[in-house]
């Protein structure tokens, strides 16, 4: 792919840090949050003007592998929280409410045979296929169906954008993907399954070990090539996976800010990551997931995560627990008085200014 | 002293899990924020109806160890930062206010010569003195200023319950007072002042080592005894230090839930905690601070934190930062649909419901 990623706005970066410094508190005492605004501004972000055309995508598809048991839920529950999104049910809906952030539901391939979906302004239908194929017997997907995928999630972005979008969430609905994306993880980080397989929705012990043993004997298969993102997202990868890898890269080629969630959108970040190497400067990582190949994979894109919660529910809701942040710094921004305008005397000086 | 401390309600926190588990999501999925609700609960907070009625109580004072060039600023700054709390510039302002909180200011003991503070409807005053005396020369304040102190941190909590409160943050502003509780820390954990000391608001090593050097001579000096926190209040203590023990404790015997800061509003709840030790039952941790010190007395307290964003500002900032996830557990709780409710198949049953 040829992606053009605008280059971040260094200039933009250090005036941002140069404002903050003139803010009534010690240099730096705001942590992360200074370090948020900075990467805010560089991204081209109007912080004062607050990034209130919020979304959250979710994507969601089906996943062969489910057949193979490596879920504490069956399958059907893929159509039927897809269906409790479009009724503001999920947590997600919850939490992007609060955030002031409108949800957008990508059908990237979802097998709804048992819940069949209806027509909502709030579900984007692409469905490549109603599932993908079992990997621990086959490929996934075709190339064809990879790249479907692809532009269904830069679709997604696309109609976003066009409704007025100045922050994106991202997040994921699919039984069987963190499967999917600890293979991807696997096969790109070219690190050993058990270090990047957690037990996902709730998996035991033995859940956990036969999942591992599906995957190792996958990629044993597949023999994914760590340099061709492509050969894995068709291998073992999934149809919501390689929709929001287009999401990330066409929300970054438009010089939106994309908060990421978890394991799965992070897989997804890994393999857009590989296609468009400077996209991952629009990103920023929410929260530091349970699923333990999640810290392998954002220490690879060099993002540091700004919460931990112990969080592993998957739909965003990391990433929609960033809007208060979000919100944090551009009221600090905007609101907070200066050294200056309060006359509190500055650390430099030592007296009243 | 003999606060009686309401037990925590086990039957509602135990009520609370339930209520979270039957929610469309993963047991346990939303990790620490079940957590929150759950202790919210316990403390008989009512999580459908919000917590809406917040206020951030901020106890100012003077420090006569500021003297001894142990911070990065001038002691001027005091008054200064509290004249900027009432014209609502600073960060806790713009954090309290994105969080749905009024502010409250309590002088526990400003030197305001240089910067006279103005009557003003957030500003309670109480001062004991405008400021301590220097504890490297000798006790910072006499018993029945320690007590004036903290009865004034309880009146800030009656005059806010007065008004109707559901949540409090505590924050703190006073130049030296990281410096003090130090002192506190190390006297009341029995450790090393080196491991218990940090950089406040900004000293260079050298800086640093002098203020480590500061503590070990005064601790030497004044020998406070570990078991007696009123000794240890009146010989290193600071006046708005005893004043949040107070408030946490007029907070906790009215079971209202409190929002610690960071290191200094933590060295007030050892305090209160030696006091009354099942008050701190109705805290929370709100942000781990860079403060080296604040690991270890949240430890000793069995507290740990929601936030690490590396803040070290004070005033209550990182406590208000909270109320956004606080919104979110309540709005979950209240909001998010059941397994039964949408149709969505559980783990257990493995088919819908």
């Amino acid at each position: 792919m040829t992606d053009r990623i605008p280059a971040l706005d260094r200039q933009a970066a250090q005036a941002m840090q140069a404002r903050l410094d003139r803010k009534t508190k010690p240099l730096g005492s705001l942590g992360r949050l200074e370090e948020l605004a900075v990467s805010l501004a560089g991204m081209g972000g109007d912080l004062p003007g607050g990034f209130k055309r919020r979304a959250v995508l979710v994507a969601a598809a089906d996943h062969g592998i489910a057949r193979q048991g490596v879920s504490a839920y069956p399958p059907e529950v893929t159509p039927q929280m897809v269906l409790n999104f479009l009724a503001g049910g999920a947590a997600i809906n919850v939490l992007a409410k609060q955030g002031g952030a409108r949800v957008l539901v990508l059908d990237a391939g979802v097998n709804d045979a048992s819940a069949p979906l209806p027509l909502h302004a709030g579900l984007l239908r692409r469905p490549v296929a109603p599932g993908t194929a079992d990997f621990s017997q086959g490929p996934a997907m075709t190339r064809a169906q990879a790249e479907a995928c692809v532009q269904a999630g830069r679709e997604a972005v696309s109609q976003l954008a066009a409704e007025g979008l100045d922050l994106l969430a991202v997040g994921e609905m699919g039984i069987g993907n963190t499967t999917a994306a600890s293979a991807i993880c696997a096969a790109l980080l070219q690190l050993p399954v058990a270090q990047v397989t957690g037990r996902g929705t709730g998996l035991d012990v033995a859940g956990w070990e036969k999942k591992v043993a599906i995957l190792e004997k996958a990629l044993a298969l597949h023999q994914p090539q760590a340099t061709d993102a492509w050969d894995v997202l068709c291998k073992v990868g999934g149809f919501e996976i390689g929709a929001l890898a287009g999401a990330l890269m066409e929300a970054s080629a438009r010089r939106i800010p994309v908060i990421l969630d978890g394991f799965i959108t992070g897989a997804a970040a890994l393999l857009a990551n590989a296609w468009a190497p400077e996209a991952k400067g629009y990103w920023l990582a929410s929260h530091q997931s349970v699923e333990i190949g999640h810290r392998h994979l954002l220490e690879r894109l060099g993002l540091r995560a700004y919460l931990n919660l112990d969080l592993r529910l998957g739909e965003g809701s990391g990433a929609a627990l960033m809007f208060p942040l979000v919100d944090a710094v551009c009221a600090i921004v905007r609101d907070m008085a200066t050294f200056d305008s309060a006359g509190v005397s500055d650390k430099e000086a030592g007296q009243a200014v």
